[in-house]
């Protein structure tokens, strides 16, 4: 902790030397070390803003080392009355990154509770804590020589926990990550120790391995929430097959997207498919090749000469879908003539490919592509050479809403969305996640960081996309620190009883107001 | 509502007057007829309690038929301060029925709220309310031609909220019946109606179709639990399969237990096996032939000699496994020779046998024993002839642990449970419910409900197995009315920090008390 500057940010409120007063009593609980100052503390902004806007800023980072630690830094909280902002690696950037909601919280950053507490090989899990990326724990299922794969998200830099308390999705099956959690250990705003389903009673080894215990399960409420830190959770992992896989489907006309959608339901629904395929234009691949300048000069919307281009040099088509299939050969070779039967019944346009490699020579070696290794459990970084497109210092929002998987929704989130980006003079990029039921229509807003219009630009177009989808029906599934309340606010049914009802839960649990203000729209009681 | 009756049972601590004042409200709510008296309510106590006691007796039973008469009784019952007691179907039997934990509450019993609300087909889920039985749902999607089958328990007069809400267990994919439920209508005891997850937004047709919205899911917190009654909820169905292909497989020594549950796990774990497997011992199908006397004579542990006729005639091993696989004809081809070629490893003397049929053609005509219809959605009640065993009025309870999906741990709870039993008198009958990761090792203790002495020795023997279990480290996942607080204090990590997080939360959510006090062993805020 180095010594006090002027125009530090502060805590809403809190005089510099009652802040002073609280650092020194955090330094005290984790160590010097492990207390920054907001001007120590600058990658703990968010990446993507325009650098010059402070509305998120931190006053400062706690390191917590251990659960005591982070039981002492929430004690102290409590006691100083400092706000809070729990962040694992810190890497929910297109969200705000590691940025707090309310400007001037304290944050408390997990990077250091970085251990595999265990991985059973047998019963297909690790126990991991939050500073454990997944760069990590594939890490370490590497070095124990495991044969568990980990469903990954594209991006392997960020925290396997803190992925999941996002409600965040991966590609492998398992790859509805919340879903695929199992037992946690969470402190609570009282500095308690709470561990949920079967981890509540002392040695039972069916903590990770069964969802629930006696009782209602409660793991779910510390997901997108500030009930409490999660300290140590488990995660299901699946077994590295027989053969694996990969599978792309690529479809020439942009008509194409609800016949696409419409094939792939009944083969996620039936088993067919097990993981997480994910349905794109070619933006993205474009853009992970060179800046957007160098392949249309030129403002306005991409014209159809470019996607022929992009198309023909990048061999892919205006659509490209992506799924693996997993199991013994025989199996996947029926489940592979399975998807190959659907689409030349759907998209009969549709060119269908797939290769196949044995589960136990899959490495970094054998699996080259972007695709092909996310849906193997090989993480990377490469989707962020996509951050080029606009030259600068790239940056995104994701403007994510969720629809049932059905080509027509898809369908009517394009048509809702597509021209208002486009007309913002962003491009139209959109990555359709797909669960049996459901998709998420991911659309990163890519932007250059230091060009403040075009950043203001994305902006003004999100916190309009929040009202114009919840008017269509349309709930985002994660959102910016930014906009937030907007988003919570189109959760209207009943005066709002949902968030009400998170308001009295945390009024409950943390009286004080300390874990995470403002997080996912749930405030503290009033008068905290 | 008939004239009161002298030595009515009343709710604790409430005078005869005040009742009769709140059984006027509750009248004036839902209608004369929807009210009646502990006198008119024997069908609402505990079917398989010796008749004579009367520790679980209600004290009234109340049927509201909508969402507004439920929130009526609510704050009736919040007004007079008397506890209330939700049962769907009531059919919670083996674990109390529709009786309440406290004596004289009044059960809410939602059997008129009875409608399928929707049957999605493209989507593969239905909308239902409480009073829906598995038989009501399968009759519905039958009546309308839908190609979706619904996982179902093994007796079909149950409803499919409530054996959701008790984390009830079914026989198809999605048998995890609480991990296949999506998006629920709760009324809270304030009287508020909430939606959950996307429901929370009016219109939003994802309701159903994806698991959680913007904020923490909170669905899991209204099953097992006092924190609100549900008046909806959406059930994840499955495609009607291609085939179906129930598979059997048989094992003559009782040492082969350990080998089956381990050679299933892989099968679990990399999904060739999607629905719930059942390894049981023959007990239950001789039970469903004829009484125990006439298949032994005289007391004490059933000899070898038993085993070996009923082996014989029954056709059965000592080990009794069901599955079933479902898909196009060549997925499950390939699959059937992974299952063949697993026990032929893992337990060689075991004897696999499947039979196909085309999902089609899968009907209550074309499917007759009762381990076929139950894997293909087709309700029953074939199950309670087993009750016949002892002679007299057949009941049971079902002591249930959970542990890992590992053979150890099925001989661990062999040792632990089996000599007890048989020392008290009963048989051991053990269903052991498979998951990918865990079991729930279901042990029904059969007896005759006329026999008092039985009745004593089968809850003695519960009460004790409580500890014993939960001194081995494995913990109940469902438990009888009786014994609720008793399993709940196994779960003392941290001084029962699970248990005191869920007071905490019903003294925000119910701070009177209203809602079904003491179920799980949640208990009010004292002094409410």
């Amino acid at each position: 902790m180095s010594a006090p500057v002027d125009n530090a940010v502060l805590p809403p409120g809190m005089s510099a030397g009652d802040f002073e007063a609280a650092l020194r009593a955090f330094a005290a609980a984790v160590g010097g070390a492990a207390v920054l100052r907001a001007d120590e503390a600058a990658e703990f902004r968010d990446p993507y803003s325009f650098p010059g806007w402070d509305d998120h800023w931190p006053s400062a980072v706690v390191l917590p080392g251990s659960v005591e630690e982070v039981q002492a830094v929430v004690r102290i909280a409590g006691r100083y009355r400092v706000p809070l902002w729990t962040t694992s690696m810190g890497k929910n950037n297109a969200y705000g990154g590691p940025a707090p909601r309310v400007r001037g919280s304290v944050v408390v950053s997990m990077r250091r509770m970085n251990r595999v507490l265990e991985v059973n090989e047998d019963l297909a899990y690790a126990v991991v804590e939050p500073g454990v990326s997944f760069f990590d724990l594939c890490a370490e299922l590497r070095r124990r020589g495991s044969a568990l794969w980990a469903s990954i998200p594209d991006l392997g830099w960020g925290s396997v926990v803190g992925n999941t308390l996002d409600h965040g999705v991966g590609y492998l099956p398992g790859g509805d990550h919340a879903a695929s959690q199992c037992g946690m250990e969470v402190v609570l705003a009282s500095g308690e120790v709470v561990r949920t389903g079967m981890g509540a009673m002392d040695g039972n080894p069916a903590w990770h391995a069964h969802r629930r215990g006696f009782g209602p399960a409660v793991d779910s409420l510390f997901m997108q929430s500030n009930f409490g830190i999660v300290t140590k959770m488990g995660k299901w992992l699946t077994p590295r097959p027989e053969v694996y896989a990969p599978v792309e489907v690529m479809a020439a006309r942009e008509s194409d997207l609800e016949a696409i959608v419409d094939t792939m339901r009944p083969l996620l629904l039936d088993g067919t498919v097990t993981n997480v395929p994910l349905l794109g234009t070619m933006i993205g691949a474009a853009a992970m090749t060179r800046p957007r300048a160098a392949w249309h000069a030129g403002d306005g919307p991409l014209p159809a000469e470019f996607y022929a281009r992009a198309s023909g040099e990048l061999g892919l088509g205006y659509w490209n879908l992506r799924l693996a299939l997993y199991g013994p050969e025989t199996v996947v070779d029926a489940q592979l003539a399975r998807v190959t039967a659907a689409f030349s019944a759907g998209v009969p346009a549709a060119a269908v490919s797939a290769r196949k490699i044995a589960g136990a020579d899959v490495s970094e070696e054998t699996v080259i592509t972007h695709p092909d290794r996310v849906q193997a459990g090989i993480p990377g970084l490469a989707l962020l050479d996509s951050l080029q497109w606009w030259g600068g210092v790239g940056g995104h929002l994701d403007f994510s809403p969720v629809a049932p998987l059905q080509g027509s929704h898809a369908r009517a989130l394009t048509r809702l969305l597509r021209p208002e980006i486009e007309r913002a003079g962003l491009d139209f990029w959109v990555g359709i996640v797909m669960t049996p039921r459901s998709f998420y229509f991911v659309c990163p807003l890519l932007f250059d960081t230091t060009n403040e219009a075009q950043v203001r630009a994305a902006y003004d177009l999100y916190r309009r996309f929040v009202t114009i989808t919840g008017e269509a029906g349309y709930g985002l599934y994660r959102g910016h620190i930014a906009f937030m309340d907007e988003i919570a606010a189109q959760y209207g049914f009943n005066d709002h009883a949902l968030l009400r009802l998170y308001e009295t839960l945390k009024g409950a649990l943390d009286p004080d107001g300390i874990l995470s203000p403002g997080k996912q729209g749930i405030w503290p009681p009033s008068g905290s």
